[in-house]
């Protein structure tokens, strides 16, 4: 008889199963009719659909979640959005130190044991950490937006809109509970909304190592490669989507057009930062130009930096191809970033993220055209893009999805949020003990 | 004094300003006021335009061929047609020769002064093979489908019909003259029209060394890996292609729909074959589901093989990127491709002219909706993938495109048509001296 204690599963399959019941779990309790405010049972694929744009942090939604769900619902979907955000990126990080991911002084003092031990209480220990560091951030942002909330609606209800916002924030999960589906467009010329949003979103995405190295060194030379290809490409995609965003929609009286100029600056950062898989907007999407949706499309595809709540192929992805690019057009034969080389290992799973990712949401794209043939092409193909990336902005078409179609989009936004991870860490482990030539000093970085 | 002779031209300058030499003659011949029907001069941006979509065989047309231009317009065109094809198949095989790329058997026979000794009179020998070969081809072409025009249209009429779209096919041109802008629709289920013009396109998109190649080995296992990737990658897109039209359009009483199942088939094929660049359609294409539609923009932007009359990325640059996704999933280091390994080299080549042909679409579509907001996000996406492929299809907003966006089609056909090349020779000469470490058994091949 076979003991059960042999059945060994990989980390991949332990993440993958591991939100697979999370997501059933939180499905079972959306379904409920106690977390419906009509008091019936919004039905299990409606409730499956919200409870994976939940636990995958994307913020899809098929009902306003400000005013259909109960303050159970919506504490159950608080619940899977931090649960989903949190156990991601922690699961993320410790994979990258399984890898042997060059980590480094005070990241590597705090998790030396798990590293070198590979013992239980350093790994509990390190997801302490990431614990802690998740309740600060969130507790300090929770705070600043009370100073618009709570003088806005009240004690009570503005404490909870501060907490809500700020984990869905800093989760990169786009969910609000604002009502009427205008996300945070209310407070589109709000700075104190605006301000502490930018920083939880951007935080959020850009990965807890990141973080770490960047509050102990402050230098940027001395940061790791995966720091400054990270850093590097957040800036260069948001200043991108800035000066694009404001050129293309200066005239638009939808959207920035009757803004003041600070105003027009300040929805510009917001539209540039959301698309790093954030999913709140400002200004409504579906309103945009399509040069901006285009443009949107393209940075949702990007997403944010590995090992963090965001989604997307990564910035470090698109980094070591974009380099990669500008080292084959010089006429060099390595990819050279920052003055440290790349190995083919990293080239080839960074092309291979890519490209399986494009062929994902063209043919998700081609799937809903044929479920959901009434809408326009520019719709359909950026919800498509949407739920791989995680990122959860629409042009309004996700509640009116047929059955069919929002099975399609529960798909890309699972496999959008666990795809890139476990495809690298799968590539990555087995490639791990393969040698290359030892020509220039190599850095290990994290795509995916 | 500077004497002109020190004036040095590398080879894809001679080329690029060769054809754009050639458009320039091509525009002031079709401004002529004896080129339209009309007698009045048609204006330099459009003759511009139609002189482009010639020389760069991309088949996009401001006005029906068949009704618009006089007999002197038309043969202006196919004269075009033919120098822009055959010269850039010829300086692309040239290229593929200066290179070094492995040249095997009757064709290492053929071209053997010119690679060894480099002289001119082994070049203009091969040069002459090249034309020959394609003037049989067209001769016998335009031989089988004057059985199907003459007796429709008479004798003086048929063979200048057969003539006309035997070379514009072979040259993958994609202009026709049946008259009011519907391509071969009404030959949609004619065996004679269908089987000599699927032949044709194919032949002229497989490359020149390729036909070379498998007329005189016949056997798949004794070609070279260029040939080889080629055929596969031809075979694999042509078949996808098939299939997902068959299924798609099945039902589409506007396209294929309501034809019998052996035209249903044909059709089906024909569509296939279609975007490996030639540009004819015999259903409408503006017509073909949303899925379908999505599916040409992928075929368009992969195109035809290096070193033919054929646009895209090309299917070598598609295949070696297939390839290093597979290999990298199956945990090897090095792209295999048939047994051989693909230098780093050509793998970062490949990537390379397959992110910048989708940046350009991408781009090229944004300015296309800044320039003419009025269409559909689709339509523009597509005559933008059609552009840079030189395909040809369009969804019919060519004619209707603003003096702005004629421009970018413009400059996307000559883009599309020497980018690739262009790129690949440039990356290839400078990478030519670096070694790298010898492992497995390595092949050059050509891509882009
Ligand atoms: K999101
Ligand atoms: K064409």
């Amino acid at each position: 008889m076979k003991n059960i204690d042999n059945i060994k599963l990989d980390p991949t399959q332990v993440l993958v199963l591991g939100f697979a019941a999370v997501i059933l779990v939180g499905a079972l309790l959306l379904n409920l009719p106690i977390a419906s405010i009509d008091g019936k049972s919004i039905g299990f694929l409606n409730a499956l659909f919200t409870s994976t744009s939940a636990v995958c942090v994307t913020g899809l939604v098929v009902v306003d979640t400000g005013t259909y769900w109960t303050a159970f619902g919506k504490t159950v979907i608080l619940i899977l959005i931090q649960v989903g955000g949190l156990g991601f990126m922690t699961m993320a990080t410790l994979f990258a130190i399984i890898l042997g991911r060059k980590i480094s002084l005070k990241e590597r003092l705090v998790i030396q044991q798990a590293l070198n031990q590979n013992s239980l209480s350093g790994l509990v220990r390190f997801t302490q950490y990431i614990l802690i560091g998740t309740f600060i951030i969130e507790g300090i942002g929770a705070l600043i937006l009370s100073f618009t909330f709570v003088p806005e609606l009240g004690w009570s209800k503005g404490i909870a809109y501060s907490i809500f916002h700020s984990i869905s924030a800093f989760c990169n999960a786009g969910f609000d509970i604002i009502g009427g589906g205008v996300s945070l467009m209310p407070y589109v010329t709000d700075p104190v909304v605006n301000f502490t949003v930018w920083a939880l979103i951007i935080l959020g995405g850009i990965g807890f190592s990141v973080i770490v190295e960047v509050a102990n060194l402050r230098k940027f030379k001395k940061l790791s490669l995966h720091s400054k290809i990270v850093i590097f490409m957040t800036c260069l995609l948001l200043g991108i989507g800035f000066v694009s965003y404001l050129l293309l929609e200066w005239n638009n009286p939808n959207t920035i057009g009757d803004l003041s100029f600070g105003g027009k600056l300040m929805a510009s950062t917001f539209q540039s930062i959301t698309p790093r898989t954030a999913g709140f907007n400002t200004v409504d999407t579906s309103q945009l130009t399509t040069a901006s949706k285009m443009l949107t499309i393209v940075l949702m595809y990007i997403g944010g930096s590995p090992a963090s709540t965001a989604g997307g192929i990564k910035t470090v992805t698109m980094g070591v191809i974009l380099f990669t690019v500008i080292t084959e057009i010089k006429g060099r034969e390595d990819t050279e970033i920052f003055g440290r080389r790349l190995t083919r290992n990293i080239v080839n799973r960074s092309l291979t993220i890519g490209v399986i990712g494009m062929a994902y949401i063209i043919i998700s794209t081609m799937l809903l055209t044929i479920t959901d043939s009434g809408f326009e092409f520019i719709e359909v193909f950026f919800e498509a893009a949407s739920a791989l990336g995680t990122v959860g902005l629409s042009l309004g078409i996700t509640s009116e999805l047929s059955a069919l179609g929002r099975i399609v989009i529960i798909f890309s936004m699972f496999l959008g949020r666990l795809g890139p991870l476990t495809i690298a860490f799968a590539l990555a482990r087995q490639n791990r003990n393969s040698k290359g030539a030892i020509r220039y000093p190599e850095e290990k970085i994290i795509v995916g």
